[in-house]
């Protein structure tokens, strides 16, 4: 690839290029102008233009884009080409609630250890994973192939629990607990932070009832 | 308030001040100047007085910021000193999930009803919230005040399910379910993708390893 530095905003915008071209596909479309596929994705034809010459193009003007085509290369853009194991850090209601997401498998993201500290949850399986104890996290680590460490424990415990796991050399992070970790430049970490989320709702809420 | 045109990178930013201001008041702190607020924000203390600037300041030049009276006022912006009442459709797991956080709750956002459409989860309850019938909603809304509705059924009920919740007059939608909605413009609509999340992880996880 010969662009490197390409923004936040452009790979945020990717994964849900990704998902329009995925419905397009499911209803048979086989090619799409960019100023059709700016209509339904509300951005402007030129940011779409602007967003897919980050990674060289794929459009021939006047001619539109091969759906097939530019969904497979978004695919691979976003490494959906391959498989990312997964373990998720706290089998509580959001961990066991991400295990059961069967939509993560069909993109190549797997679940393969569940882990909690709770001993009443040693032994049970979610979706036939069995909740192991946080104790047996650098074994495991150390006999399987994982890719990503899902946070889902409380967030008293989250900067303890990323030592553990950068340790065992796992490299990314998909944290919901709810603070910013302490991690080493080399570590990818993706915050999810619901109530953040649920703050800028809230903000968004009063703004609109004082204008009102 | 003064200032209306508030940027998004601003609000998104406003509710980590009011997690790091919360932090700092659990631990009794009562003061704090900005270039020790940046430390532990990894933010520039320049970006931090801007960002408050925005509201119109709170601390005074070389004294630094008093945390209780900021963490209070941020709060306020943010509308934390109301509450919303919230409404969960779609009683999978997410939506269990989302039920049994109460920490949601501390910071006023409470959940007084879930819905689904499997009869099979008909009168089970959830943290004391019993689960009702989707074609109970048009009632429940009539009788209770309902500020936000979060979506965590399947994306391809999403659509139908947000026309009625906005003929129902809810004006603002925690998007859960995996598409960008059809809303009307004054309706306000929070999303949170978590598979554009995961696929953000794995690009930066391909560009790593590219880079190695």
């Amino acid at each position: 690839m010969a662009e490197r530095l390409i923004s936040n905003a452009v790979i945020k915008r990717m994964p849900r290029y990704y998902r329009y071209l995925g419905d397009l596909l499911a209803n048979d479309t086989e090619r799409i102008s960019s100023s059709e596929l700016s209509k339904i994705m509300n951005v402007t034809a030129s940011q779409i233009r602007q967003d897919l010459n980050n990674f060289g193009g794929f459009g021939q003007q006047g001619y539109g884009y091969n759906v097939k085509y530019l969904y497979d290369e978004i695919g691979k853009i976003l490494g959906l080409d391959k498989t990312h194991n997964i373990i998720i850090i706290g089998a509580g209601n959001l961990g066991q609630a991400l295990t059961n997401y069967v939509r993560f498998e069909k993109r190549g993201f797997v679940v393969v250890g569940l882990f909690d500290v709770n001993p009443r949850l040693s032994g049970i399986s979610v979706r036939n994973i069995q909740i192991r104890m946080l104790d047996e996290l650098e074994d495991f680590v150390a006999n399987n192939k994982v890719d990503i460490a899902a946070f889902t424990m409380p967030k008293e415990k989250a900067n303890d629990i990323a030592d553990r796991v950068v340790n065992c050399g796992i490299k990314a992070i998909w944290n919901f607990a709810n603070l910013e970790l302490d991690l080493p430049e080399d570590v990818i970490v993706e915050n999810v932070h619901l109530s953040d989320s649920l703050m800028q709702l809230s903000y968004r809420i009063t703004k609109q009832k004082e204008s009102e």
